[in-house]
């Protein structure tokens, strides 16, 4: 190790450098083995790590949370950007929130319908050691015109948008610190009236396993909100337990009742997790999952 | 604790017990806390324990590995089981290899075609502490009369039968030590030769994101001596990485090709994990792991 390794998350193990991500109410601990620490600040907001892990490749570490690795972040991020984008007919205003790996605006831009992704992160050091570190997250060279960044608070940026984007990706960390206003409410109330009356938005909604009462939360909530809402799930072996939530809420168009318009629209091209067949299946969801939404 | 820990897997970490499932060639461990060892042997093949853990419930660990836990043991039982016997139109006669936690037995026995469960493990151990421990995994009180133990080695019991099974499931544990025979052609050759013109196999094929050798090998052995494979995937909290393969091969039906009936058939009352929507969810894969069977 070149650099001495403090900070959240990492830890001495037997003689070598692990980080560690406890899901301490359940006991059980995640840990990736560090080769080397190749980036370590503390931002405005949080503390911003890069890691060179053994098995995962580099990961973006934000407060000792492991929040993206080179290895899997293609199926957080294929998830997160083609249910959505593939489910609105035209998708031409998009709303990123959160995200600062640029890994879900590189999928949006995918779509050459999509005129406009408007990225707002709110911690500028995210985004920026992300480019530096993260390429194969993040991209290499000039990123697509459309992306235009807002380094702001998300939800103070989409209260002042009414009736303004087709597609709002909510792109959050863990309910914690500066994501915590994410998950609640209020949030999704302005969300609302950010969408065009058409409009579709989805937001990670945690681990249906470690986290089954905010995956409830989220869904319940926007059920209040969105007449269609429909969770779906993805197998993220970065994230401790393995599978991730996402939840979609629609003001008007379900995607379930028009699956094979919505298969035909998905740009699967490149894509290495997401394809038509899958996009069906995530929506198919375990009986304990479906138990909580009752 | 009010035992000595020792014995493979098990670790001291800031003065707590920890059993610890490492991925080596991955440089990731998954570790749960240990709140007792509640017994701990060495039977003729392994290292027989199980342990409460913090947060998963108890837990039965062979050489250092958990197997199962209280916590989610129905998701693998039920996605091992009953794809199958739905898959099958008169599934009389199974055979389950493996399994000695008698989880996958006593799902089989929801189907009332179910004729007999022929139960070859070769560890009496497993399915003594099993049923002593693990009472949410093996039962409690008598287990159904279909269920015939066997304690045997598996593929030597399998050798002896010519066209007598409709299905066959090997719940085997990872490819090392007593079941590293259970992943190689000869066995998949005995299976075949013991299951009826109209039969099916399963098998656990590992992780396809920490063990995809594995899992490409068992698809394309088993495409060799089978006409119809299709591998399935579960979401399983417990095994590092969160996500699970499954192989079926089938001498003559597709389930494909078929599966309005085999929805059908499921047994879904009570289930906590397969209802019909999974079923049917569960064949579409990722793109990776499509890749893989190219």
């Amino acid at each position: 190790m070149d650099k001495p390794i403090q900070g959240k998350g990492f830890t001495k193990w037997n003689g070598e450098v692990w980080l560690s991500d406890p899901e301490e109410a359940h006991g059980f601990l995640a840990n990736w083995k560090v080769k080397e620490v190749l980036h370590q600040e503390t931002s405005d907001f949080q503390e911003v790590a890069v890691i060179e892990t053994v098995g995962f490749g580099r990961a973006l570490v934000l407060d000792g949370i492991v929040q993206t690795t080179a290895r899997d972040a293609y199926i957080y991020n294929e998830m997160i950007t083609h249910v959505p984008l593939a489910a609105h007919p035209e998708p031409k205003q998009v709303c990123l929130i959160g995200g600062g790996d640029c890994g879900a605006a590189r999928e949006a831009v995918k779509y050459p319908v999509v005129e406009r992704v408007d990225m707002v992160e709110i911690d500028p050091k995210v985004v920026e050691v992300s480019r530096k570190y993260l390429p194969e997250v993040a991209g290499e060279g000039e990123l697509d015109p459309r992306i235009q960044f807002y380094f702001e608070d998300g939800a103070a940026f989409i209260r002042e948008k009414k009736r303004h984007y087709d597609v709002v990706i909510v792109d959050s960390s863990d309910p914690v610190g500066p994501a915590a206003a994410l998950f609640e409410r209020p949030f999704y109330e302005t969300v609302h009236q950010s969408l065009k009356e058409d409009g579709i938005m989805v937001c990670q909604s945690e681990s249906p396993m470690f986290h089954p009462h905010m995956l409830r939360k989220v869904h319940h909530t926007l059920r209040e909100l969105f007449p269609v809402v429909h969770t779906y799930l993805a197998a993220i072996p970065t994230y401790p337990g393995g599978v991730w939530s996402f939840t979609l809420a629609s003001k008007q168009l379900d995607p379930l009742k028009e699956m094979e318009a919505v298969k035909a629209r998905l740009q699967d091209g490149q894509n290495r997790y997401i394809d038509q067949g899958l996009l069906e299946g995530c929506f198919k969801l375990p009986v304990y999952v479906k138990e909580l939404f009752r």
